[in-house]
């Protein structure tokens, strides 16, 4: 221990030392050593190269890509809809109570335009329909009692009987009764509906820039304005046929099968403008499978429910064909952020370095004087491969 | 042929001594030759520099802005909202299955909290309501029988009739009799429309780091908990006034002309911490336009239909005002990844080199000893201009 | 001001002959120099580091990352859903209007398996149910009339009447008479639903990439097919009880309780690849809580109104317990883009600069040569920290 004491500060005089050392060596400024080239052609090549990737940095990642923002997609949305109009079958006058569903107004709305209606079914016994597959029958013997078709509308008595018209005979099932198709009757509300206005109020918020934007101008008379995306994007209400027209698609066709349009709301919004810039596109588009025979087109069923008497329900069943409105509202908003102008700044700045690989390359291949600035260049002492040259140093 | 042969092998052993001098040379390890400028007060500069670099990037890009983690947005989500309470008007009392619409729960729910009801109405003849543009009339002539107005209730008759009250006159229309506003009867839901309560399920997912979490706590009892941000996030159970109110709006004014209140869920995740930390945040905010005197409000209509004898429907038409609660669920989780970290990093590492851009700036401009730096760093021999002085060495 | 005028030229060729020299600068190639260490251990080293660098980068962000792609993430959808299929109870058959709401097809459905029915309810006084809490009486002092339970049934009236069955006694209120659970009968439709059959048109565009896609290949005929991933991904034709099945739930248990079920279709693409790989995968996961004993299940009520004589409506009030089928779209595209492969690949070119700081490190510290190549590496000339060294030169 006690030579241990003399031995201590004889250690950390040497550690003293070397931290002294260490702390002036962090203080010095290191600065790489270059050689300077007096080639106008070779300079001219890099700094070409620096430009066009400087252009490239400053045209199209900032000004075109706007990478400089920082962004956010899919914007909180909330949409009240409502269909205004009236129509008029053969018979009778429809309202809008009648043909949109559901009632509430909100982003998906149908409008109905065609109409199978099958009134007053009770629940009895009646033919199944003739559509279902293996109803047709000759005797009895062809209907098991009990038999549950998935694709039909009751379950069957075993009992073969005639059919509503024609000569042919299909299984009687226990069902609501009469089936669809044996009395089905035919109403066609799609007439006056190329004239129903539709008023979308479409709200937008981006949590993430605190941004909200409606797209009703706050002053604006909605009662006699109609939508133009050029002249006037904050008036939305729109017609069903303009809507229609705009997606591409025959109206008369699309009201008698059916169909989904959709609404495209798009809110890209550069927010370093003034809000003021920042406003709604509108597009529309089928959505279904429009050349699909199978499944194409769209149709619902819906019942109406009536007590005749005390104990007797019957319903009035409505296969309702329609033009269904989706609206779907996306968009993009890109606010000035230092973090990816940083990271794009840094790339920017590593790129324009390499240009300097290039160069060097050019510099050290094709130029006549390679062999010298190469010489220049490169420090090759021969003493850094033999080991004993060094003793001579 | 011949002549080639020889030379072949002396060519194959300059291909051979070259690809051998290559091979060496890639093995050879190359590094920058970089003086060392002894000056305290540049060091200083450069660390300094170099040090609010790195204290940007470790502050702000790492701990703040969370830049290691790779993130999502906009979790799956799926809502269930369920409406209790009972509510009084002047003669009857309503319940959850009258004043909910749809019933069913999901996201957007509307309550009805006043309506404007149209009792009996059926197909028929009657006066067109005295607001539809155009409907006042002195005498048949003024109403062109077949004409469908859009705004209208339905087709004219080209009578023209007395009003159902005071001294005016309006074209007859063939439409549900009597149209709205004819004989349209109030009835107010507000008064206890305050303390009905909402609750809300919701389940969110977010794919990419397979987290799922629901906003009730698994062994909570649900039955007597009131929800309060800070106290008891998981209990999601709303009274539907301290949602207006927090929404800032009045709820008399709300449930007398409708609106649409936005209950926003946001689950802000950082997944590297546990579970416990991804909490859902609720907040609400009014979504309809407010000050838009054309189309503020929301109200929808909807019927019910009765069958008074085997041929009459009568219907009672309802004009429904009510408050709507849209819930929109989002968020955003992040999880440590390594890509956004090694760009971070390398981007950091970028920039910190940046600073010495600015060090040689100083060094080779302010410094007083600029010159002699400026010599010792540019290795700018003559002879490189001069391409006939090579020839010299 | 003539003292100036001959001034002015001299300054003007100082101005020209400093300008001169600038643009000669300017055009002047630098390139760093740099010494060749000829130490097979030390580039071995090196080489290996900028490989295992330049590994990563190509095989993990490249290949595995995709990062050289630009993505998008949800993509804009519809959805049209359709039930089909009839199911049995004691005494009736099922038919899909029955069951299904709401009827419209929309991307979330309710296929009801359960019904407490309520029948022939009026609006009168009748004893309040036994489930609310305080509802049970002994005389008329324990029920404050005009008392409004925001969980019961309707405002009291005051008085103390017997139960519906057993010898209890209960609050009277104001209500549609008989409240829930005093006559209710139980309906259970779940016994051929895991039959019902459940198809999903999906239409997704993802508008960044302008590309859109359907889960219906176009020329498939969908009568006869059944859902498939691994077979055929292209029949979105679903049954209840795969659903429920593939989601780990009990088919039986659930149809009783109520639940919400996910599908869940994940459209990943590589929009660099051809169309063809671009396919939607379904999940399915159930949503609600499950293990909540308070809140678990999912359940609505509906009601239906009848007109018995032209003063009174009577209605059917109906407690459903279904299963909610959520349909829910998310996806990822990606596409080749020019920004985010420049950014990975400077990041990568700077990364796999970092290589040299570790070889430098070594160089200096480790390599028994170190003070030379510290000699050689760095130009520590004395005279930059002695000024008056300077003049000497």
């Amino acid at each position: 221990m006690a030579a241990a004491q003399p031995g201590l500060p004889a250690g950390a005089a040497v550690v003293r030392r070397l931290a002294r050392g260490c702390w002036s060596a962090f203080w010095d400024y290191e600065t790489p050593k270059v050689i300077v080239v007096r080639n106008r052609r070779l300079g001219f090549v890099h700094r070409m190269v620096q430009l066009l990737i400087l252009l490239y940095f400053v045209w199209y990642v900032f000004i075109v890509q706007k990478s400089y923002q920082d962004s956010e997609t899919g914007p909180e949305s909330s949409i009240i809809t409502k269909v205004k109009g009236i129509t008029i079958s053969e018979h009778k006058v429809w309202d809008v109570e009648e043909y949109v569903k559901p009632p509430e107004g909100g982003s998906v709305v149908s409008i109905i335009t065609r109409m199978e209606v099958t009134p007053s079914q009770t629940l009895g016994t009646c033919p199944e329909s003739i559509r279902v597959h293996s109803s047709t029958c000759h005797s009895d013997d062809d209907c098991i009692a009990g038999q549950l078709d998935m694709q039909g509308n009751g379950i069957r008595t075993g009992h073969c009987v005639p059919y509503y018209h024609g000569d042919s005979k299909t299984c009687e099932v226990s069902a609501w009764c009469p089936v669809e198709d044996g009395t089905t009757e035919n109403q066609f509300l799609g007439k006056m509906a190329p004239n129903f206005t539709i008023l979308i109020k479409n709200n937008i918020h981006y949590p993430k820039f605190k941004f909200s934007k409606g797209n009703i101008a706050s002053q604006k008379n909605l009662k006699h304005c109609t939508f133009d995306q050029d002249s006037d994007p904050y008036c939305p209400i729109f017609k069903l046929g303009f809507i229609v027209e705009q997606a591409g698609e025959n109206f008369t066709e699309l009201a008698h099968k059916g169909g989904v349009i959709g609404v495209i709301i798009n809110w890209d919004c550069d927010l370093d403008l003034s809000e003021s810039e920042c406003n709604p596109k509108y597009s529309f588009r089928r959505l279904d499978p429009k050349y699909d025979p199978a499944s194409s087109g769209y149709n619902f069923r819906f019942a109406k429910y009536y007590k005749i008497n005390s104990t007797t329900t019957t319903r009035t069943l409505i296969k309702a064909y329609g033009i269904r409105i989706d609206v779907i509202v996306h968009g993009q908003a890109g606010k000035f952020s230092l973090i990816p102008t940083i990271i794009n700044l840094a790339t920017a700045l590593t790129s324009i370095g390499v240009g300097s690989f290039l160069c060097d390359w050019i510099l050290l291949t094709f130029m006549n004087k390679n062999k010298l600035y190469s010489h220049k260049k490169f420090d090759k002492d021969s003493t850094f491969t033999d080991p004993k040259g060094l003793a001579q140093l």
